[in-house]
């Protein structure tokens, strides 16, 4: 579990004045789980919590990225600093999420307030989750004042990381098929605010139509937010202010209404578990022979997974005993 | 951790008969994790190992129920008996899941030699992986000779979940915009048998070709199975044949090659990472009020997550000296 290079603290007071090349460094180390990472974090979380971080979610197809760069832009021109976290359903041959990092900041280059990584959803989930939280406390800490998590809106594990966000955006666009609607469907809970873009493209008042009768549908909220609409069209910018215009308004009455407090309790809670489900994956990876007997038993019939899984568990105390990290 | 239905011998007896009822009862307290079905799962777990499991997956949009619906149709022809557990991204209010299993229901009604089930991606993940590898062992038990696990293409659980198949069919259909792209990129990797849906639609012999670039692309693999493209229609069942023709052909290679037994082992260790998985977050939640002031602790700043996972194992190995279910 432990990995050669450390965290040095010049590296970390150098992340803290948003250096970007330090960020980057930084969130390579989280993402490795390089030795000292755990402390750098815990002392990096007394810096926080003063960014909004907004969840972008929404259908393969629904242009998330242009629009992300867009609000990006309204963002900087309104003075802010932003960090974009992009979670890519990228394969690990095609080296999908360095190259999309590259494009995603091509229209931002030369722009120090501006930090964008993609983490690709490759390897273990509750590692991915916990790295995409602890990559935010970085970010939140650098004295970044909004902070963007991207993911696309299918696949349960994507989606709860969505909804580690303040603020949930939900992107649709006309003319989508029956199947991505289904996805639509479950998306519709978490949105805070919806954002139809493409809305040039025909059919996108009866996208409009759809989601206000979705609405309808939904089981009365005792909440006083009244989630709106937005259109946008990404690509020439439009919409794009309405909608910054509106993600502020929601963290406004967050803040009045005293949600975010209720918020911040449900992240600190997913955010544990999704740590012990990283610490307790990793105690059985480094288990490895044992783990690879037992499987093999349980291959072979000899073993039940669940007798396998007990005896596997039994592990997990001496070691949270000593330091993992 | 308790519920208090137990799972009865008459219903397990019932259920290995293949009768209908029994299958849905035993499956919903599987996911329920009812008292006893941990032991009931031990046991049934020694009738298995007879059924060809194939996963079959691919992007929102590329009408996978109907190809399912008409593969389970050729094997049926072929007088095989027929399970399909469908992951299907649904909302917990729109109780996507439930309607789903009458539509799909509906084409195959009457006929005892095919089982249904839609399996919703609510609720813990690793819940969702351990209780569809346990709904496979019912199946299999129950006599059942192909069993067919579908998921859409996108979330990485959601592809580790199809990957615990013995034959993988990814699928494709013209037309589909970029995002599409780069998540079949993402697939490529994990498919035995490509099938590209919706033979009859303009470009279709661009998305064969792109798909042959792509797998020239692909690292050489050291295995001997050439990945055929298969082409379907399936509204109209065409190409359906040729698919399942490809299915028994790969899980001959499977067996004659000894591809299968190292599919079965890696199967197995996914197993009981899964079970570990569920069976942690399953202690972390019975200690709710501890937890509880953990996550309000983390939320205030007054601790680190890291500290507060640890703090929570503290807790594993007491639980595990027990029974735990």
């Amino acid at each position: 579990l432990k990995t050669k290079e450390p965290v040095s603290q010049e590296l970390v007071d150098s992340a803290l004045r948003a250096d970007q090349q330090s960020i980057a460094r930084l969130m390579t180390l989280i993402e490795r789980r390089a030795s000292g990472v755990e402390k750098v974090l815990a002392f990096l979380q007394h810096r926080t919590g003063k960014a909004h971080i907004i969840g972008i979610t929404g259908p393969p197809g629904s242009g998330k990225s242009t629009l992300v760069s867009e609000l990006t832009r309204r963002y900087r021109e309104s003075g802010r600093s932003v960090g974009v976290l992009a979670v890519d359903p990228s394969s690990s041959f095609s080296g999908g999420a360095i190259l999309g990092d590259r494009i995603r900041m091509a229209s931002h280059s030369g722009d120090s307030d501006v930090f964008i990584r993609s983490l690709a959803t490759r390897g273990a989930l509750g590692g991915l989750s916990r790295a995409v939280m602890d990559c935010v406390t970085v970010l939140d800490a650098s004295g970044k004042q909004v902070i963007i998590i991207e993911t696309v809106g299918v696949g349960q594990a994507e989606v709860d990381i969505v909804r580690t966000a303040h603020t949930v955006a939900v992107v649709s666009v006309p003319g989508l098929g029956d199947d991505v609607q289904v996805i639509k469907a479950g998306l519709l809970e978490i949105a805070d605010i919806h954002i139809v873009n493409k809305g040039d493209r025909e059919g996108s008042n009866r996208t409009v139509a759809e989601l206000r009768n979705m609405m309808h549908l939904a089981p009365p909220s005792a909440q006083s937010w009244s989630v709106p609409i937005v259109r946008t069209i990404a690509t020439s910018g439009e919409g794009t202010s309405e909608a910054v215009g509106w993600f502020d308004a929601h963290h406004g009455w967050l803040e009045s209404s005293g949600e975010l407090k209720a918020k911040i309790l449900n992240i600190a809670a997913r955010r544990i578990q999704w740590t012990v489900d990283d610490l307790v994956s990793r105690i059985v990876t480094s288990h490895q022979p044992h783990f690879l007997e037992l499987a093999g038993e349980v291959a072979e019939g000899r073993r039940n997974p669940y007798d396998a899984a007990l005896a596997l568990l039994q592990f997990i105390q001496c070691e949270t005993k000593e330091d993992i990290h």
